[in-house]
């Protein structure tokens, strides 16, 4: 294999942002490189021969030794040997049978389709990765936005639909929206994750050769895949892969949550508008915005979000042709399924990027008072047709729109024109001092957005330290497999 | 509104398919049309006007009034107002109010947004006919598959991956598998399906109008959206909209199963090739194959479907599109989201055609032996090596590669050839005598093809009967809603 | 066939677009119907007849009797027929069969294979399709652009990237940009849908049926064809079906214009956010904008153009599967390829709502102003960089820079710090007086905004013209055969 | 930047195919890579050089002293530039500018937006790109097919509709289909890619900065283009950037060329399918096809093909999400379009691995005529009815149904049937010496299968000849900008 530069590379994502942040770089190595890949896979030759050694199909010492000599095989070796062979896991297979001693050999892989192995270790390391970076780092998020929630509870901000001035709101609670949904998706995220399974049913998954040897075929398999942390397809009953509903099912749950992040990151882009102005990514001073425009600030960490999702959300579209396979299966999946952990990679940088963007994002509380205060003429229209209709005025709404109306056009602030209005004081003597306040400031009708901000923070909050402590129990208990074949 | 023929109408759903099959068209019509959506939105302002009865803020005869108003109003009358104001929730609004008395008419609609209204709606009719179609469709779909797969749990075929040739299965096992897929993902769907949810927040999502009135909003809105069989948002925190991540889970589940009934139909058309030959779709005696020849006989209802598919899954992207919206809603949603009826009016009319598809199959046995004899020959290859290296031969995988090559080029059928290898001889001694069958005759090494079938026919069955029984407890309950505004 | 209400239909395109706006349906049906699909296969079998009459096959009398029966054959007719036989095309066939005399019959459709006759109907629709309404709607559309270009050719708008201020331009020339873009894919448009093939080569490509009467069978195949105003795929080799990328450049022409569309739309959006506030749809008074927010007036024809485009952008991906199609073909492109004229339909209905839209656009020009002098204070920093480094300053990007910076943070104009500063005397007292004016108002410092308005205006307005002339006379021309169908 | 291994990148594409394949990736890194970029934007800068030089904006040794320091600038001082100040083309300048003299500096990119400088290279690239490759490669893999074609002209196979057979064809008109199409697309490659814009119209599209010193801005772009094979946007209108209609359209270009391929792919996977054994990818010895399996061989290559066609092709939605860019432009379009080139490596992968699988294609003549000869039983209904019709037999498709039915379940040969069958004698005895002989072999009934195979392939052959005659010019005088940096 060529040592390269970064530069070369025909990928954006390798060259630009995966390759190019050393700290990245060495946290998603583990799970996403070839390297990587092979590494699963040896992990499920290993959990084999461990199976072959305990049922006393193959001599004691021969997991022992498949676990040595898989530590020291690298992903050099089998791609010189793919070269020569043309197919990548007898490659391997090979690779760990030159390794030990000749009267082992013919046990190594024995009983296994290639796609026993493949399939498994892919389930083994979407599944580590997800659980070591995707959750985590989805958390860091979570708790950054949590953070800026709780700060802004009580920041008054107009709501805004259609982009026009709607309701108030607190910027709190716009954020409090964003920490609900994203919290929804890592349950769903995580839902999917622990739902993949690996299979050892061999060619046509019928057990056609383990029932050769062994009765309860599904039962070996499930002590194997045990091993590792898995469980079966659903029944037992597969072709020579697993149903590709489950990684098509963990692919959904990070795309719909890509959503979500890029409507986080549209959303302060807007707010970043220059009438608008609420919201300012920080840079330092060194920071150039534009080559020929000295003024400029961009937001441009928000938009890198968006355009990594407009790059990635399509990818959803060749998981569902893959779930398509003919017959027993048909190999038109094996160069597309390779590319799920690139997306899950592009992924996982989006999610830091949009961190260290919200970390670094400055609130203009300024801006924020005066578009609330422009706005708050107007949006006092909603409560007043309420309030109206609560006591029973037959046209509260049509009232409302001929006095906002009226304001507009005379410039009259529309409180005024309500005191003005005789008609209106029956109904208005009878609100109680809240009712009136809501009426009067904008600011006292922002209904319930900071206690529930506050509320929503607190729950997702603790859900999330529940969740990172489970992953952290998983994550221990995995790595002792692992251990073994590095320590071997 | 005018009336049409069907040959008018530009979609084909709706000119050939939906609306062409007068009973298909029956059992939709109540969930898809227009009309069923004005009706469900009917259904939430009845429940609101009921909670503001109970909570004393109307009348005690106000919702009474509603129902009664709401019975008599049909969608030509709010299509009519829309036309004349231009928005449909307030045209469907204005309706009711000039259906009751004077004084009542300030509390129609009172506290809601639109959004509120139709939002809730999607919720209650997706959920309706997700429940009352989609699920007992394709449970139907199921029960045909599992009728005959249990049918053929013991004819032999041979197992394909890449087209070729690989190892033995039986056709119930096939089927099984789909089984298997189907059933996983009736489980999908029908968690998606009671993840949907309601929300009445007001226009910005933060209770502005209710908290007006009440303190504790949130439990009105749950106390509202209970009437309906709904729960509120996760955390009751929202914009203008439901978040969008409920529904997008709903077509996912719909869309991955789609994909599955595509595998489906792919995989049939295929045993249907002149070659293979091992399935035929049965047509009457009046049908014609094709209009220059005479001969044909095609499987077009798997072409049909497979078609569908290509034609809907797509949409999924326009889902995950739909999941970003600016700040508290845009409305760049409102169009798209319509379609998601259609989508699933598609979806359903795929199941009934495949399902008529699958009953009417004709099973070619004797092309699937005669495939099988013909394949047995080099099929025999896999048990060789394993049996050999469960023995301890050094390269076993070596030695049965050779003799197959030497059996193609020879014409010797590779037992002779496995026979007459001396060197064989003090392994293939040893074999017990299943393993020894196993590589007589290739019928024997089908593994756990029959067994498997009937296991997961056994546990899909009922698994589904158990899901019919609460789908039809839940729309039992449900119906009471709904008929009080019809009887009204 | 059932009639049927509008409100009945699953598709909210028939029901709450295309349906239900009676002009547009009047336009539309004569081509997107099945009705209208079924008259195009009839103009096929008439071609046929002609031929085989010109060519001795038929007894002369023959073509006219195709005509006469073809003139009464309505589709409902067709259905009963293939409700029957189970196969459409076949069932015109017996449509015609049945209205003349028995000794004509073994003529009727003689040498075609269904799919000569759908697939140059189809060709024969989406032409005249694309020619009679989508590239004429569109140049109603250029021109409502070019006429309000035209009058803002010097209105001074602060132009935007990344939402942020960047340097003047003139609203006309905003609007300039997408005159342009749209004429280009007009001229996009235009190309592929004369390139638009049939075929008559009989089922499997190779004018096998053809050929057993007649040499030159592609001469044959070329003046039916000529009679249509087609002509065949390119070097006269095909499957049974035309290569599917004639309309795959279509469609692809037609979402790429709806892009473009989106994009407009997009932009006309946020200049209506209520802080910019550029923009303003007219309404209406009876015209409500929310249900319980009486001030709202919303953009939303606008938001309705990108809604549609997000529901029918993504049926691209239909049309690239339905490039694959096995061997001579399979029928799993039959329903998909249907929805073309849907998706037809769609793009028509968005561009007479986006026209409509932007006929009624208020520019509000004040607050054009006012966002252009917050701005200009910003946007000096440009020129002053150019001037600066044009007359050699070593380091006009970075003085210009900080200036700027020093402006924000001290509120003191720009112009000011700059008049202040010593050391850039000697630059700017070699400023030409052009130059300085463009230093000194923004409003001079629109570039060519003004000039290059008015060229775009002029060229894609007589682009047009030309366009509409030569698609009139080639309707005129087509007419004739269409009129011998219906006179017979 | 680090130096990396090939198996610790994140995309398959870098790790496994573009990285790992040496003497592909000597061909494509100097188009793809980011240095190639870096590359190409060093020569838009060098043009504009040029330009200031010849218009006496700069001294005039200005453009040579660019020209020289530009040869001595690597893709890691750009980039280590860009990590201190954050914007990729101002690092490229001020790599410039300190490789220059001092009051040199101030005319480096002087009136150029970055985007002027980053969408233009892009055009050079992509141009450059498809000329030196993709188009050059399309055209061995369109030779390939062509010899493969005229050598299997009159090779008989069955065609095949719905996978069943149909009529006969040749191999070698199966083959030419694919010659046409691919053709086709070359054209529509082509054109595309001739008709890709720079710019030069600085931050807002207006020449806002240029026209500070040149009455004629657009003339200025015209020349500066020139340099680089170029010419600017259509009607010289736009914002930041250039309409994305250009790209847009050579990657559809692009994208359904793919489609075709994958076609292509299928029809040649499912010819490999045991039962059908027509085709057969030749292996050697050493190869591998399956790790339990040991008969296996796969049609992998082929299903490769596809496989990158899933992953690939949904690409296009990015493509047409990224023609919207709000106002004068956002940047989320920004890390999304870099991915452009990464989808054109993966198509030119494709095409190179489908060349290879084309020219090492074994087709088994035995198979097709087994085939071949097991359908003509059947096929000979479509001549029979014709031919009966041409005579006037008042039935002849129903006559030839009801014998071919009667021939399927007597097994009697057709052949004999319609001899015995009376009342078919007048109409059999009228056929031409020629049609008698349709009638009696089905290798007679290929209708002009092989005249057009001759003539699709002397068209195309001669039309790639021409098409690389013209590129290869376009090249030669293309490198000498190139040469200008190296040189220097």
């Amino acid at each position: 294999m060529t040592e390269l530069r970064l530069a070369d590379m025909a990928c954006p994502l390798d060259a630009r942002y995966y390759g190019a942040d050393p700290a990245f770089f060495a946290r998603l190595r583990p799970y996403v490189s070839e390297d990587a890949f092979i590494r699963c896979q040896l992990q499920v030759e290993l959990a084999l021969a461990e199976i072959l050694t305990e049922y006393g199909v193959a001599p004691t010492h021969f997991a022992d030794e498949v676990a040595r000599a898989g530590g020291s095989i690298e992903v050099r070796h089998v791609y010189e040997e793919e070269e020569r062979i043309g197919h990548v896991v007898r490659a391997l297979v090979n690779c760990i049978r030159e390794r030990i001693d000749e009267p082992l050999r013919p046990f190594v892989h024995l009983f296994a389709t290639s796609n026993d192995i493949t399939d498994t270790a892919t389930a083994l390391r979407l599944k580590a990765l997800t659980r070591d970076v995707l959750l985590p780092d989805l958390q860091v998020l979570q708790d950054a936005l949590i953070r800026l929630a709780r700060l802004h509870a009580h920041t008054v901000q107009i709501g805004r639909t259609h982009g026009k001035y709607a309701e108030p709101i607190t910027f709190g609670y716009f954020l409090a929206n964003y920490v609900a949904r994203i919290g929804n998706r890592i349950d769903a995220i995580e839902a999917a994750r622990r739902n993949l399974r690996g299979k050892f049913s061999g060619a046509v998954g019928a057990y056609n050769a383990l029932r050769l040897k062994f009765r309860d075929a599904p039962a070996i398999e499930s002590a194997l895949l045990r091993k590792l942390g898995l469980e079966a397809v659903d029944a037992h009953v597969s072709t020579q892969v697993v149903h590709p509903e489950y990684v098509t099912d963990l692919v959904h749950a990070l795309v719909s949550t890509f959503s979500v992040l890029a409507n986080l990151a549209d959303d302060v882009r807007h707010l970043h508008r220059s009438e608008i102005d609420e919201t300012q990514e920080i840079y330092d001073e060194a920071r150039v915005g534009s080559s020929t425009m000295p003024h400029k600030l961009n937001p441009k960490n928000f938009e890198f979000v968006k355009s990594m999702w407009k790059e990635f959300m399509p990818r959803m579209m060749t998981v569902y042709m893959d779930q398509i396979t003919e017959h027993q299966r048909d190999l038109t999946n094996s160069a597309s399924s390779r590319f799920v952990t690139e997306f899950m990679t592009a992924f996982a940088y989006s999610v830091v990027r949009l961190t260290s963007a919200v970390k670094n994002l400055g609130v203009q509380e300024r801006s924020m008072r005066r578009n609330f205060d422009e706005a708050s003429a107007e949006t006092l229209a909603e409560p007043l047709y309420i309030l109206l209709s609560l006591q029973g005025h037959p046209d509260g709404h049509g009232h409302a729109r001929r006095l906002m109306r009226k304001s507009r056009e005379t410039g009259a602030p529309l409180m005024d024109l309500i005191r003005a209005e005789e008609s209106l004081r029956p109904y208005l003597e009878r609100l109680t001092p809240d009712q009136r306040r809501a009426l009067e400031h904008a600011e006292n009708y922002t209904g319930l957005s900071a206690e529930r901000t506050e509320i929503v923070c607190d729950q997702f909050e603790a859900a999330g330290r529940q969740l990172l402590d489970r992953l952290d129990a998983e994550r221990r208990e995995q790595e002792r497999p692992r251990q073994k074949l590095q320590g071997a």
